[in-house]
């Protein structure tokens, strides 16, 4: 079959989760830098394959997928026999589970806290701080679910590293870089699995992008 | 195996996702009312099996899962040979962008729209118009992606009705009774698509099962 090929951007959050599955499951792939600050994302190729112009976007000979999420899904799905596991079948119901706990209650406050403290001020906007109280009371409230969850399982849907615990990377790297470190540091299981994956080889590799 | 326990309220869009995919696959099940206004949701037992305290909540035998998409996704994959296909394998990475965009496109303005216009009044508090604006020009963007989709193939993910159309359901039931069915009606191919699955009998008895 043809090779994969991904359109993004090595400071997209969403092309991050996607690279780091590449990595974990040891994919050969072949990617296209899209430059967002020249509006490509906007254009033609991307536009065609991904009608509301977001990166990543991803080539598979005729399948062609958008949705960082439906993407990790779509790798890990085709390519079992490869690299890290990422599924764990044996506890599917959790993996489904806590995946939709990434995506419905920890994505939100942590992309708004993120978006108000680094994003804001690189843009010359200026930081909301009812906004980031808000969302640091929401996002403690998922953090003491996490709490408990982690001082009864190593990662979040099992014993094993899956995309549960992969989703959460790009936004957790970057809250580790703010204020709101404290509210992980101050929960001792999500600490450790936050300083876990995020010492992850393949993670590693998606940093070391971010740095070209 | 044990019968299908639902943990769960009728207003609740959520639960409504969940019981949309039990009548669509034609699978038993029991339903355990949460009344959420005497804050049954915070409380044993549904507290034991979501730890944020919402509906619903399935339990099957020892498996126990929270969060309506995981809980569609199980329900789906559990009972391949019953009732409605819903999953579509032949255009897997297809179903899955498209359970996606619902989930991360969609589903935030129509939920905030339906929050502002039908649920605010409804609890004594005022619709915020600014924050009705905002919501109604995020929903028709997405609105005019979705009318070119529905150009080329009858549902979202392909010609047949899978989880991606059944996850608007509740949604997009609320919308059509405000002023925002406007954004539905303007455009032929979304229109004749929501008159679709709004009609659907599965959807029917979860329609009425509000109204008891």
């Amino acid at each position: 079959m043809a090779a994969i090929k991904i359109h993004g951007s090595p400071i997209s959050t969403a092309t991050q989760r996607v690279l780091a599955c590449l990595y974990e499951k040891e994919i050969e792939f072949e990617f296209i830098n899209v430059n967002m600050s020249e509006g490509e994302h906007k254009k033609e190729p991307l536009i065609s394959l991904n009608p509301f112009g977001q990166v990543p976007a991803l080539e598979h000979g005729d399948i062609k997928l958008f949705e960082s999420r439906a993407i990790t899904q779509y790798l890990a799905e085709e390519n079992t026999s490869k690299g890290t596991e990422l599924l764990c079948p044996s506890v599917k119901a959790a993996v489904l589970v806590w995946k939709e706990v990434e995506a419905h209650k920890f994505e939100q406050p942590a992309s708004t806290l993120n978006w108000e403290i680094i994003y804001k001020p690189l843009f010359g906007m200026t930081t909301d701080p009812a906004a980031v109280e808000a969302n640091e009371t929401k996002l403690a409230q998922v953090l003491d679910v996490y709490e408990s969850r982690l001082a009864q399982s190593k990662y979040l849907a099992c014993g094993c590293f899956t995309l549960v615990d992969l989703h959460h990377l790009p936004n957790l790297q970057l809250l580790l870089g703010t204020q709101c470190k404290k509210l992980i540091d101050a929960r001792p299981h999500v600490s450790a699995w936050a300083a876990d994956i995020t010492a992850r080889p393949a993670w590693a590799k998606v940093v070391a992008l971010q740095k070209k």
